[in-house]
This record gives C-alpha cells, structure tokens and sequence, in this order.
C-alpha cells in the first residue's frame, strides 16, 4: 500500500479517501464492540502475579512485626518497618522519613492538599485564608491530579513539558515570583500520560526553586517508580538528594504506590518527605485514623522480601504489557506514521502511550471511536479544566484489554484518526 | 474488714488511714509495673480469633465477587456488595445506603466532616464559609471525636447524658433555635465510655429533630453495633426507620467499623445514610480515592459467610473480655462502694467502664496510678477540650491487659481513688 500525504491530496481525493475509511469504519461499528482503552487499569494476567501473596501464608508473620509489635492491633501510624523498607527500596528514602499509607497514594495526595487547605504547612497560614492558591500543571498530565485542584478551587496554570521534562524557565518565573503559586504536580518517571522522565537537569532545577511562598510544595507523584517496559531503565535523579544540596528538603513531598505493582485499589502506598513534613503530617494525620492497614503492609513486605522478587515480578509485568505497547506503536507506525498526521510517544515503562493528532481532532476522534464501541480517555482530561488548547492530545492505556481486543481497537483508532484528520482538512 | 465512711472519719482517723494506704501504694510502686488500661485496645486472645481469616484462603474468592467483577482491580468505590451486605446485617440499613470503607471509621467521620468544611453537604454553604460551627458533645465521649472538632475550630457545646442517653430537650433547645449548630457526636449503643445505650424515646426525640441549619448531622457512631458482654443485650432502635417517619433521613450518618470485630487498623468500616447523602459523600470521595481495599472486604465477607458465624465470633470475644470487666467490676463492688466515694457504670457491651470519682479527684488519681505505672485515659479526655467540668470522670478500658495484670492494676487504682479522695477530704 502505498500512503499519500493527505496534504498532497486534492479534496476530491481526501473526499474518495474519506468514503473508503468510512465504510471500513461502518462494518467494525456494526460489530457492536465494547472495548476500553481509557484507565491505567492492570490486566487480570497481571493480577494473578500477585494472587500467591495471599495463598500459603504464613500466619506467624501477622502475630508480630520485626519490631516485636503485633501488626492486627492499634498502632504504628506511619506503618511497620518492614513496609517502610519495601518502600525505602524502592525510591532510595530512608525509612524515617517515610509514612505507610492504604491503597490508594491519590489519596495522600488529596489529605496532604486538604491539610494545607485547612490547616496550613508547617505554621504557614491555612490556604483557605487566602485570596487565592495557584498549582503549576506540567501538561499533558494526569486528570486526577487537576481535578483535586479544580475541587479545592485551586487555580492551574499549564505549563509545557517536553522530552526533558516541564518547562523549568516557565516554572522559576512563576515559582519565585508569585507568592500565590503553592505547588506543583509532577509525574517524574514514566510520566503520565507522555512516559518521559525527568531529565537530571530538570530535577536539579526543581530542588533548586527558590519559591515566593514558603509552603510552596513539588508533588512529586512517582507511581511509576519502577515500572520498566524493556531493559532499557530511564533514570530518575533522587530529587531529595538534590534538595540537600541546596537545603530545600521541605519543599518536596513524594508519592508512591503498588497500586500496579500488586492489586490495583488494595495495594499500599506511601509518602516519602523530610522529617519536619513527615511530623507535620504525622500531627494532622494522627486525628484523622489511629493506623492504617498493617496486616496488607506486612502481606505485601512478606511477599517481596528480597529486592530480586520484586524485580522479578516487575519483569513479569513488562512481559505481560510490553507486548500490547508494541502492537499499538506499530500499528501507529504502520498505518500513521507515513501520512504525518500524529505523533505519540514511546515509553520505556509507565502505562500510557501520548497521541498528539493535528490540531482540533482530539474531540472529534473520540468521538468516532465512542460510537464504534472504543472508549478513549475523555479528550482534554490530560489539561487542567480538561481544556485542552490544542484538542489534539489523547492519552492511550494499553494495559487492560487483551491482545485480540487491542489489535481491533487499534484499527478503529487509526481509522477513527484518519476520518478526523480528513474532516478536519475538508 | 469493716469499711468506715470517710464522711465519718476524723481528720486524725484519715490521716491514719492515708498513710496506711500510701504504705501499700509504695509497696505498689516498687514492683516498676507497667500497665495500661488507657485505650480501648482487643488483646491478643481476642486477634487471634480472626486469624484463621488469613489461613487456607480459597484464591478464587479474589478472582471474581458475586456481581462478577475482579475485587483485585480499580472500581466499586462504594465496596463489593458481599461488604455492604456483611455491613447491612449489622446495621439493619439497606445496601444501596452504605459505602465500605478501609480500616478506619474515623477517617470517615474526619473525611465527612473536612468534605462540610470545605465544599458543604448537599449544596449548602461550606463550613469555612461561616462566622462560627458548633457541635454538641454529649459527655463523657469519646476523645476522638472532639479531637476532630478542635482541630477544625469547631466550637464544641457539652450536652448532659444519663442511663437514657443525652439530654434531648437541651440539644432541642439548642438544635432547632441556632442555625450554627451544625453536627452532634452520638455513641449510641454501648457509648464510649458510659456503656448506656440510647432508650427509644431518645432515638426518637433525635430522629424527630427540626433543625435550623440544613445541613446539621447527627454523627451516629455505632462502633459497638454488635459488642454485647453478655446474653443481656441492649437494644438500640434503627434511627433511620426513625427518621423515615418524620422525614428526616438526611439528617443522620452512620458509622461503624470492624476494628474491634477482626482487626483494629486493618479491617473494614462503613458509611451508612440516605441514598441524597451517600451521593453526595460519592461525589467527593471519588475525586480524594478511586477504590477502598476490596480484597479485604472479601476476606471478611468470607469469614463471616453466615449471621451465625459473626454471632459465635461476637461471644467469643465476650467470653474473653467479660470476666476482665467481671474482675474490675468485682474489685470496685468490694473496694469502692462500701466507701461510698465513687460510681461506675455497669455496661451490657462496649469497651469501656466509666467511673466518676468524688468531684475534683480524677486528675489527682490520674497522677497516683501514673506514678505507680498504670496508665489511664488522660483526665478530661473524655470531654470537650479535654476539660471535665467536675474533674471527675475517669474512663477505664479493661480489654487489653491480662486477667493477671488487671488484678494488680485494679487494686492499685483502687488504691489511688482512695489516696485521692483522702487529700480532697483533709
């Protein structure tokens, strides 16, 4: 087959293309399909990786932590040891400036937004007390992060990311100047939904940031800490190890969570942060819940008790999912890449492939695809206020449908790209 | 012996018998004991009745619920329905009306009444929005609630409770003519620490409330739901049946959990409230945590398969904690009542003993056990901003300890309300 650039084509000939891909669009729509490529959700083959953390279990690990505490009664509100060390392993913190949450990070995201909210930072004055509360938002990001924003009436300003990372001159000029601007929302490795990870310069500049407000906080949401799609490992700089440098500890709280890594929803998590942060949320936390769930932490340090196993099982991972990126990029590469009408990313770990179709399709090729039975990400969900200036961003989660179902819902999308395209050169 | 009345005693006959007292109470403190009857905390005993939950799982329980979705992946926010159905026989409240929370019912309270403050129940103003928010405190309660309340500046109001439970023409009074009134705490079954529970007049009375602010809660925290001591169960009237009647319905929030059922911290909790509120708390929720732990609301709609498994495990827990109730009962009869210098309650359930010193005494007590190595419930706490107007009531938790280690702390508190009553007296 040979591709024409629909740039080259007269509109008769865009019209006859658009004739042909509509048919071929019609007999999928007539299939009646249901297929959802639109949540970082894992799959079941991924899940049953996990399934023996709760076969042969060896009760004598829940009468008493390595501490010598009994983990099924009150207590050890920042977690157990051992869950602490899962944890240090994995973002290279030390277990004292680490607290062990429930299942879900986003929710120590939200405790943390609505502490500072209520509360204030560390004696800094409650944010709402104040005229108004800005967060930088390096887009496109994740929709979850926006929409605690948008609840807390907390304005967002977009700020661009590249290959490299967010925009640091864009964000220093913000940051230092504007005493109103009291965070910023970063997805560090294997971004959400652009799969890049900060560079090392980037990283610097951030623990650099010398801000306007001193309860100015990075979040720094790693939920893909070690969620690798090939061999080839991007690397993360440690952003706390920087903030030493330059004596900015208390200006980053980070994120994390086996959401994917074990059972998505009944994983653990936790915060990582200096120890002022730490003690700081330790005091508001503390009248919130006497302990989380202790018997899952002691689960999950059981089931990962040494550094291989959870490499390995990460492997597994990657083997499961490595293969559905792959078929989606080449059928991109295939059926795309010689018309030039998109770009998309290509992730060495994380759980999303970013589409950037010509301006003003996003909508529309959702659209195309809702009808013929695909759900996409709602186009915008990627943009603060889900506005996204452009329309032409569209987040892609491969992970949960099958292989079957992503090879037909990979053809609907490019068709449904095309159509879009066309219409949109119409 | 024969017990003389301090009231008839000399001041000479006093000083004799308070340093006889205080001979023992050195004795006491020699033996560098350390014993704690200060938190409401099951003992190991009773956790290991729920162990056999984590032992010879059957896998496929994790692999699909009874609706047919994988409790192990993202979704069902409001909880499995085998959760909510484990939830529904305790609280006699339809499934559709209750949302299943992690290990906490606290958060939840917290979390509801942080969601008032900053985005308002159903529409109504935010809390933060408004000159000034109380809420009356029936007391003695539970410190944690008003914990809650002090932290988000919320002007706490004592309201008087008896055998019957609170005083209802002065939370009338005070409910339906301030439109700042905006919540009350109520331990409605086996209350923390008085052990009363509600009488149906009184459930009533609070059911058929007219509120002047719209958004006024009662706090229904039925935490000992189903904790009886004895085959003597008290019987609290379904508030929410209640509220039908006089439409009420939005009135009320219910909140239990199973920390003292399975495992404190990590078992399961739950929401119970009109299907407009349960919407409304969704609504918020959604934006804060994408699912609880379903994996554990598996688990325990597992051990608990049949009523009369939660039953027998009910008065296996009664028959380990009863005789310590017994046992400290027993030692006040003996001790104490012959004196006629203090009272207590005798309760059906619940997890505490609520005691009443001669006014003036309990902080003094407090001290003396503290000084020979008992921990008690800091004095006051058991009152708003930990402040007993009468500086009287003590709140003794008796779960925790060993028979052995009650026995010794019971003589020795016996020994400081004595000591304690002696000194106010001369």
């Amino acid at each position: 087959m040979i591709y024409k650039l629909y740039e080259n084509l007269s509109k008769e000939q865009l019209k006859g293309e658009y004739l042909t891909l509509k048919k071929e669009y019609e007999s999928f729509k007539n299939l009646n399909l249901k297929l959802d490529m639109s949540r970082g959700k894992p799959c079941e083959e991924q899940l049953n990786l996990s399934l023996n953390m709760l076969k042969d279990i060896d009760i004598n690990h829940f009468t008493k932590t390595k501490q010598g505490q009994d983990p099924r009664n009150y207590g050890l509100l920042s977690g157990t040891l051992e869950a602490k060390q899962f944890f240090s392993n994995i973002l290279n913190v030390p277990t004292e400036k680490i607290i062990v949450g429930d299942g879900s990070s986003l929710s120590l995201m939200f405790d943390y937004i609505s502490m500072a909210t209520n509360f204030g930072l560390l004696g800094s004055t409650p944010w709402n007390k104040l005229e108004e509360v800005k967060f930088l938002c390096p887009c496109p990001g994740y929709d979850r992060h926006f929409a605690i924003c948008e609840l807390f009436n907390i304005k967002m300003i977009n700020i661009n990311i590249n290959q490299n990372g967010p925009d640091v001159n864009q964000i220093k000029e913000l940051v230092e100047k504007d005493h109103s601007v009291k965070g910023i929302w970063c997805v560090p490795k294997y971004s959400n939904p652009t799969g890049i990870t900060y560079k090392n310069e980037i990283v610097t500049a951030l623990a650099k940031l010398k801000p306007a407000a001193k309860d100015f906080r990075i979040f720094w949401d790693n939920a893909y800490a070690i969620h690798h799609l090939s061999q080839q490992h991007d690397e993360l700089l440690n952003i706390f190890e920087e903030c030493e440098k330059y004596n900015t500890q208390n200006m980053v709280v980070e994120f994390t969570s086996t959401a994917k890594i074990t059972f998505a929803g009944s994983g653990i998590s936790a915060i990582a942060a200096s120890e002022e942060n730490i003690k700081d949320i330790l005091n508001i936390m503390s009248k919130r819940i006497i302990c989380f769930n202790k018997i899952n932490q002691i689960l999950h340090a059981t089931f990962f008790n040494t550094t291989e196993k959870l490499e390995k099982h990460m492997q597994n991972h990657a083997k499961i999912i490595k293969p559905k990126f792959d078929l989606i990029l080449n059928k991109f590469e295939k059926e795309l890449k010689p018309l030039k009408i998109a770009n998309w990313s290509r992730p060495n770990g994380g759980y999303f492939i970013s589409f950037n179709a010509l301006n003003g399709c996003a909508k529309r090729i959702y659209e195309l695809c809702k009808e013929s039975g695909v759900t996409l990400t709602s186009p915008g969900a990627t943009y603060p206020y889900s506005k996204d200036p452009k329309d032409s961003n569209i987040r892609i989660a491969p992970t949960y449908p099958s292989i079957e179902d992503l090879k037909i819902a990979s053809s609907i999308f490019c068709i449904c790209v095309k159509l879009a395209t066309i219409e949109k050169l119409l």
